[in-house]
């Protein structure tokens, strides 16, 4: 009897994408203090990865509208890290069709970063394998998140992970993007994905919003079928309906390697005072996108103004009018 | 193939208990217009019962202290949904060792309730069978809840459910009154309590609370694994971390008879100005309290004194020298 609830598995790792999702809702414009002490977090939680920002392009991104984590140039990336002397790996997420990758990523040995994490919705995947193939040459492990994976067909899905299980990539993720999907379908999912990768020696991620309140628990279950990587936030931060809180999802794994206490410590330190600033979690509207499967744009426009922000029937009768 | 999240089951009846677990943050000091909105709210939803309050001792707790929704006599149930000449089932709850129920509890045809939830521990096994054939005899439909099961042994629960299933209730609910349940927890004690009761006709209920943010999670899961009466409160409304949202719940369960809508408008026009009064949902000192399987009271105080409540580390240090 392996209850997951009370044992652990070794080869679980944990990514926090505090920075990196959060900075969706600021455009990236984290102090290097708050980065430091997120940094300094996971680095004493006994987090495995910490993911930075993007490597966004400077053709298509103006470089003074974003802050410094849109695009985690090398010095300014060791400013906050030095030469990460640690355990903690440093990812970096790259899009396709939004990054010049060819010569934004550099050679690994020139890189503080450990991991890139390659971002693609499906009808993007043949330039995802030229990234990861591009990222694993220049000495990265790489990870392949298939986005908005709710909004794909299994044949859709079938084929971009047939392409990706040839690609050096040692994860492929589960991404539900617009927070929509039930545990039973997460099931599906991440069986399907190992189906895919398993055998070539690839562990299966997951990465889910929390729009319908199941951030946490989709996480969990994709773990009791067999997903080895998993992301969360410290204070589920991220964009709209926020991500898998690391404060729940450390409160549940059973690794004695996971310390949950400097996680308190950030979120009171830095991610309360940042509630002030910024706003995200599972709010209504955010419910409703998540409900319908639809991009939570609307619900950030919504909640974003402050004439709309509590018109909860309103909302919901625009969105079944517009976009059902 | 059946899956849940898009299927329905016929059987499966909703119970709203905002203004009952509501009522545990403010003594039960709801507006007559703020419990006929709820009433009206789940109406027009199609949820199938409504528990306004208990029906607590006088002797124990001070008529002038708490509202009208901690007794829950006639009078005051009656100025607000008149004779109820619809097919919405009001519901009150009465707890083992608080509640006058030989008295208190008046037989059904000088009653505008229709059913009584008899809340017990599993010391209180006892007295619940007996205040269950009372209300059972006097023309209620009856509803057996054994609160904090996460505190109780297999062994004690299985003593409980013989008992239990031996009385003319035709529910017994799953209480996870901590909100420490995880989903294989659920599946399990679902399960356990099924084997009990199935075969003598009665019907399993899920009461889940919000600490870990899976109170949503947890009821699908129990629906999933054959629970047909299910729990929820409008944007969670419930003491300390909450219940699971109605609004949440709705958006899953695929049987046209229920409707979102009314539940938008409700959140819009009633929770939304008492967040400003009164504090609930799933804050980090409920986390804690939720992954440690402790009673909230702890986290409440914490919470309810504005010099402590952000000072999360303080509070997971004194928890876990005090109380684990």
């Amino acid at each position: 009897m392996t209850a997951p609830w009370i044992t652990y598995r070794p080869e679980l790792r944990v990514l926090d994408c505090t920075i990196r999702d959060g900075g969706l809702i600021n455009d990236h414009h984290f102090s290097d203090e708050f980065v430091r002490a997120a940094y300094h977090a996971c680095l004493e939680a006994g987090v495995d990865y910490m993911e930075l920002g993007y490597k966004a392009s400077k053709q298509v991104f103006q470089r003074d509208r974003f802050g410094a984590w849109k695009f985690c140039d090398e010095d300014d990336v060791r400013r906050v890290v030095g030469d990460n002397p640690t355990s903690l790996k440093l990812a970096a997420m790259i899009d396709a069709g939004k990054t010049d990758w060819r010569t934004d990523v550099l050679p690994k040995d020139r890189s503080v970063f450990d991991m890139m994490r390659v971002a693609f919705y499906v009808h993007q995947t043949a330039e995802a394998c030229d990234m990861i193939k591009d990222a694993a040459d220049k000495g990265y492990e790489v990870s392949a998140n298939l986005m908005a994976v709710s909004r794909a067909t299994e044949t859709e899905i079938a084929q971009a992970l047939e392409l990706v299980a040839e690609t050096p990539t040692q994860t492929v993720v589960v991404v539900d993007s617009f927070g929509s999907l039930y545990a039973e379908q997460v099931e599906r999912l991440v069986k399907q994905y190992l189906g895919y990768v398993k055998e070539r020696g690839k562990e299966v991620g997951i990465h889910a919003h929390n729009n319908q309140q199941l951030a946490f628990a989709n996480t969990i279950e994709a773990i009791i079928h067999g997903a080895n990587r998993v992301d969360a936030t410290m204070g589920g931060l991220g964009r709209g309906a926020g991500n898998c809180p690391m404060e729940l999802l450390l409160g549940f794994l059973r690794n004695p390697k996971f310390k949950i206490r400097p996680i308190f410590r950030f979120l009171q330190d830095y991610i309360e005072p940042l509630r002030n600033e910024v706003e995200w979690g599972p709010l209504v509207q955010y419910n409703i996108t998540g409900q319908l499967n639809l991009h939570p744009r609307s619900a950030i426009q919504a909640r974003g103004n402050p004439e709309t922000r509590l018109r909860y029937v309103e909302f919901y009768d625009r969105i079944l009018n517009e976009e059902c």
